[in-house]
Order: C-alpha cells, then sequence, then structure tokens
C-alpha cells in the first residue's frame, strides 16, 4: 500500500509538478502527515526534489514545491527502423536529455546485425548518461511488427524480414527491466502524452511508412488484442481483388498506402536507401503541382481513407491522429482522408460527425519518444525498485 | 462498502451459486462473520435463498447452500427488430420465465406506433409476472441502431427509419431504471453469459440481418467508442466502388452481405414480411443444391469475410460469433468467412492463426436474452435498490 501511495504521488508530480505538499494532499486525498512521509522518502531516495518553479515555470518561493528528479532513474527508449537506428535518454520530468541515431546500411537487415548495432548505440548512450547524473532503470524498445502479448518476441515485423525474433538476449542487461513493443503503440503513448489535459485519451494512433500500423487507446489505455496483433491497419482489405501484399492476401491498404507504393506510383524507384529524402521530394514535386506526385498521393489518400473508414465504423474513436513517415505527406493527405471518412462512417451528414483527422503532434519521433516515456512509466510505476538500484 | 460488499455476494452466487457460506467466504477473502452478516441480510430482502441443492444440481443437505431467488426482482428484456417485438423475464438465477412475442405490421416502423404496441407487450408481460411472485426491478430495451453513449436515445436505426428517437417517455416507468442498448452489443452480452467458464470475454459478435452489427468485448467489457457508435461492421467499405448503400456510402458491407442483398441474389424478393421464412427458403435450396441460392451466399459470405477481415486485423478477437437472423445460413457462411479471414488477417499462416469464428450458441434471440440479462445485473450490482422496492 506504501508503494502504491509512492507510486501515486510520483506520477501526480510528473504528470502536473511542480506541486506544493498541500497541493499533493488535495488531489491524492491522503492526509498532509501520510505526504509528509511518502515526500520524505522520495526526497530521499532521490526520485523527488524541492523546486523553486511553480507550474507556470515562474519562480516562486524557494523549497514550496516539489517536482521529479532530473538526475537519476530515467528511461531509455530505442527504434528499430527499416532504414535507421535511434536511442533516447528522458529523466523523470519527461524531458529527453540525450539522443543518438545510426542510419542502417542498406538492405540488410538481420536480426544479428540491427540488434548488435542497437547494442552498441545502447551502450554509448549509457555511458553518456553518467555525464549527466542520469542512471538508467529501464528499456522499452520500437519495433515495426507484432510483439506477442506480454513477451519480448517479435512474431513478425515483414518490412524487417524477421519471425520471431527475441531480441532481449542480444541487448545489454543491467540497465533495467527491458521491453519490446510494436512501434505504433507507443506512438499512440507519445501522441497522448503531448495531448491538452483531457485529451487524447480515445484516439486512433496510425504509423504511415513503408508499413502501416495503427494503434487504439480506449480511456487513456492501448487495446492490445488477444494475442497483441490489435491495429493491424496496413492488412485492413481496401480494394479485395487489388494487388498482391506481401502478407500473402490482395488488396491491403499497404499495397496502395504504403511508403513504397506512393513512390512507385509517383515514378520514384523506392531503392535500398533511406526513403525520407525520397518522400520529401514527392512532397516537394506536389507544391510544384507535378500531376504524377499528386495523383500518387491522392491514390494513397483514398486507400487509406477506406481503411481509416473501417476504423472508424468498428472503433469510433474520439480522433485520428495520422503520424508516421508518410506524415510528411499529411497536408496532401488529409483532404482524400477526410473526403473518404465523412462518406463512409455511418452517421456522417448527421449532427454527430466523423471524429477529427489530424497529423502528428511529434511527427515521426512519436515511436521513439513512446518507447522512453514506457520505459520512464515503469520506474514511476514502482518506485521501490528504482530507490533500490 | 458493504452495499458493494451485498453486490459481491450477489454476483457471486448468480454466477456460480448454489455455493455454501464457507465457499463463500473463501472466493470473497471476507471473514465467515462478514459473510453470515451479509447473506442474512440478503435472506431477510428475499434477493437470495436457502437451497438444498448443490451445484451439480443433486439434493444435499438442505440448508446449507445459497442461491439467488427465483422469486423477488426480476429483469425485464425486450427487443425492437423489424418485423417484430419480443419481452421476457428473466429470474435472479438467469432463468427465462416468461416471454411474449408480437409480429410487427408490415413496413410500419412508426416511433409512436412501434412503443405503443411494445409499451403494451411490456404491460401484459409484467402483469403476469406477478402470478409468478415475479417484481420487475429494470428494463433493458434492444433497438437495430446506434444509441448515443450514456443515454436512451436512439441517434439513428436506419432499419426502422428513426432518427434522434427517445423511447423512454413512451415507455411504461415504474419498474425500475429502463435503458436502451444497441441490439448487437446484447447478443455479446449473452453470448458471454452462454460462453463456457473463462471464455467469452475477448469476442467479436457479429449480429446479421437487415442490419449488420458487431460488437467488441475485452475483457468481458463492451468496447463502446467515443460517441457509444464502435461495432459499425455493416458500413465496413469492403468494395469502395460497390453499389450505393442508404447511408450514403458505397459498398458497404451490408449492401452485399445483409439480409435484403442475399435474398435478392437469390431471386427472392425481400417483400415487407417476416424474412426468416424467406432466408429459411434460401437456405433449404442451397442444401437442395439450387446455384443460384449457393452463389447468393456465396457472395455474401465473401463480402462479410471481407469485412470481418478489417476487424480482425483492427481488434485482434480471441474468437468471432456470427448470430442474428443471418445465421440461419450459418453453415453455408462459414466457409466463404474462414477463406478470407484466413486469407487477410496478417497473420494467417503462421504459429498463432487467425481467430476461430463459430456461429452464436443463442441463434437469433441473443439480444433479448442480453436485453433481460443486462436489467438483472442492474439488480446484482445495486441489491440495496431492489431490497428497498
Amino acid at each position: 500500500m506504501r508503494l502504491r501511495n509512492l507510486s501515486r504521488v510520483l506520477h501526480l508530480l510528473a504528470d502536473d509538478g511542480p506541486l506544493s505538499r498541500a497541493e499533493v494532499a488535495a488531489r491524492t486525498g491522503l492526509t498532509r502527515a501520510a505526504i509528509s512521509s511518502l515526500v520524505d522518502e522520495l526526497l530521499r531516495a532521490g526520485l523527488v526534489v524541492e523546486s523553486s518553479r511553480d507550474r507556470s515555470g515562474s519562480v516562486g518561493r524557494p523549497g514550496t514545491a516539489l517536482e521529479p528528479a532530473d538526475r537519476g532513474p530515467c528511461g531509455i527508449g530505442a527504434e528499430i527502423g527499416v532504414d535507421q537506428l535511434a536511442v533516447c535518454a528522458m529523466d523523470l520530468r519527461g524531458g529527453v536529455r540525450l539522443r543518438l541515431d545510426s542510419p542502417m546500411t542498406a538492405g540488410d537487415t538481420r536480426p544479428g546485425r540491427v540488434l548488435a548495432a542497437l547494442a552498441e548505440l545502447l551502450e554509448e548512450l549509457v555511458g553518456r548518461c553518467e555525464g549527466l547524473g542520469l542512471r538508467p532503470a529501464g528499456v522499452t524498445v520500437a519495433v515495426p511488427g507484432l510483439v506477442a502479448r506480454d513477451s519480448t518476441t517479435v512474431v513478425r515485423a515483414p518490412n524487417l524480414g524477421w519471425e520471431g525474433v527475441d531480441p532481449a538476449p542480444l541487448l545489454p542487461t543491467g540497465h533495467g527491466p527491458l521491453r519490446v513493443e510494436n512501434e505504433a503503440n507507443l506512438g499512440a503513448v507519445a501522441e497522448r502524452a503531448a495531448s491538452p489535459a483531457g485529451t487524447g485519451r480515445d484516439l486512433l494512433y496510425v504509423s504511415a511508412g513503408i508499413g502501416i500500423g495503427a494503434a487504439v487507446l480506449v480511456d487513456g489505455e492501448l487495446l492490445r488484442g488477444a494475442r497483441g496483433f490489435a491495429g493491424e491497419l496496413g492488412h485492413v482489405p481496401v480494394a479485395p481483388d487489388g494487388p498482391p501484399c506481401r502478407c500473402g492476401s490482395t488488396g491491403c491498404a499497404e499495397t496502395l498506402a504504403g511508403e513504397e507504393a506512393v513512390l512507385r506510383a509517383a515514378g520514384t524507384d523506392p531503392g535500398e536507401g533511406p526513403r525520407a529524402p525520397l518522400l520529401e521530394a514527392v512532397r516537394a514535386r506536389c507544391e510544384g503541382g507535378d500531376e504524377r506526385a499528386l495523383a500518387a498521393v491522392e491514390r494513397a489518400g483514398r486507400a487509406l481513407g477506406v481503411a481509416l473508414s473501417a476504423a472508424v465504423n468498428l472503433l469510433d474513436p474520439a480522433e485520428v491522429v495520422i503520424g508516421g513517415p508518410l506524415a510528411r505527406l499529411g497536408h496532401r493527405l488529409l483532404p482524400a482522408l477526410e473526403h473518404e471518412v465523412g462518406l463512409r462512417t455511418a452517421v456522417a451528414g448527421h449532427d454527430r460527425p466523423a471524429p477529427p483527422l489530424r497529423l502528428s503532434r511529434l511527427g515521426p519521433d512519436g515511436p521513439l519518444l513512446g518507447a522512453a516515456r514506457t520505459a520512464v512509466r515503469g520506474v514511476l510505476d514502482d518506485p521501490g525498485r528504482a530507490r533500490d538500484t
């Protein structure tokens, strides 16, 4: 019970701090005496510090407000992309303190090679954390694939060519609990954290890139599905007799709206290198009125819009957020998405309109930030472990 | 706290009774003394009775086991269908004690007329309850349409021609809380109750008839959506350039797999009367090898299978259950459904197969039974009110 209350106080300060002891007591419903004792323990453990800031960020009376420490335990986020790796360290206040990126050599996504490179990048990050007084207390890895529920095993990541890969044994140990999670799920976690207070708890987050994944937040929690495979928006059939998909089906959303399909339709060879500059070029051609580029983006928007219509009909989210690399084409994509969803969701045209669509506030960084935030949340959930290590 | 414990004991006896006081204590973790006092209160209120049955149904020592009363408060379920009305009374043990059905005059589904007929049917049922020692303590009405979250207002029921209809003011009062709920949601509730212990908590329930609705249970709870509109399987686009739908879109699942589409494709005029005999005739023609009937059912199965593939990709349910009038064609539909879902769900062909599809254990009665069960659950949740009325 005491550990649970320590966690409640820590979460409150992380979400809404700096707060005075009196404010913490009022918001938790615990007595001033209980709060005093809990706060003393968090101060001694170095998880919380006295702050001279108040909530508005201005300087108040010193020693009256509390906030999470920006030294001590931190969360490590990592992202395995098809053409890049990234890692970052986030302190308990939610601030990103360090970030390292590493491009991957074109086309070689064999698990041993990717995970060795990631291990190296993680060790470098951990080494640099020390200089900032940060101590890794949990690592979460974002992967573009399906992760079996309550495990670290990547069941299938077609765009990496992985099946049944467990990264855990190949990554460094001793930095707290290791989690492996679908990138769209983590993007949704980050999007929620970046949403204004009281919003972002019921959303459909779309991570559109080479693959198209999605994550669903219901009342702030991820909808995972019985096997952990919920959110496979990219394999929603949008043209059942359409082109073959690498999954074995035909006419999946990915075959028409994925990064490769967009590039090819625009007359660009996707090649083996980084895609961001290629997508940027398509965007620039659209701005310049290039008809082939415009038609390619329009076709992708219609296909993704049909898949989103299925999702809105089934899930009725409060909002739909488009993230991932394809969000670079965002303002070009949105009109087609809005048209299809407006047309195809059952109550459109009535007094309760289709949910709003918008671009992610975090651009392509969502999954990495969500990974770090998930690791931080592990510390806030279990301050006893962070204190004792 | 005491009321919550009364509710816990009552739920336990309803789910797993008859049980002895010692078994109730063991399963709730409360002391024997506390259980004794709670049970005494439930006995005095007439909500629980001493039973001479044990769990296997055989006769044990009298007075040792407890179960919910089969007299006193009961739940009333009602169903508004396009061509029929039905009401039933369910006791706290989950037994249906009375049921009344009434066909509706063809085609006239104006709210005033339908609700007047339903009010009359409800009053007749309530009158007959008295003779069985039952006292209505809640009414739940199943409707084939969208119900705004936390309200009794039917936002849209296209197959009744209703928009923005609140049935509450036109139905009898004084029989406990009135709830109005989407029929598929209630079908899922009933399906869960009819599932073997430990199963049925994560399912996609499909109610296929004139409209095609669905409901999603996640960890035993209904997924409602931000506006209460989740589960609109019938408007998932399965052929985006296909036939126009009454919703304003094109190629919705309903346009190819709804009751009317199946009948027309089989060469049968759907007419204005009851559809059950017409569907029965199509089924019989299939059994006899009639090619047109077989092709009509096959086409519906493929279209519904594409929509289900979208749902399985997005939701990853543990099982998919087909209910509603079209389930009459069930064994003819299942092969096409299984083929499409097997082909189009991302991890098909791997070691974690697509979720199993099966027909509802309750046939077309699911929504009515789920409505009555929801009303009963209202009593179990709040035994204080039932005791005091």
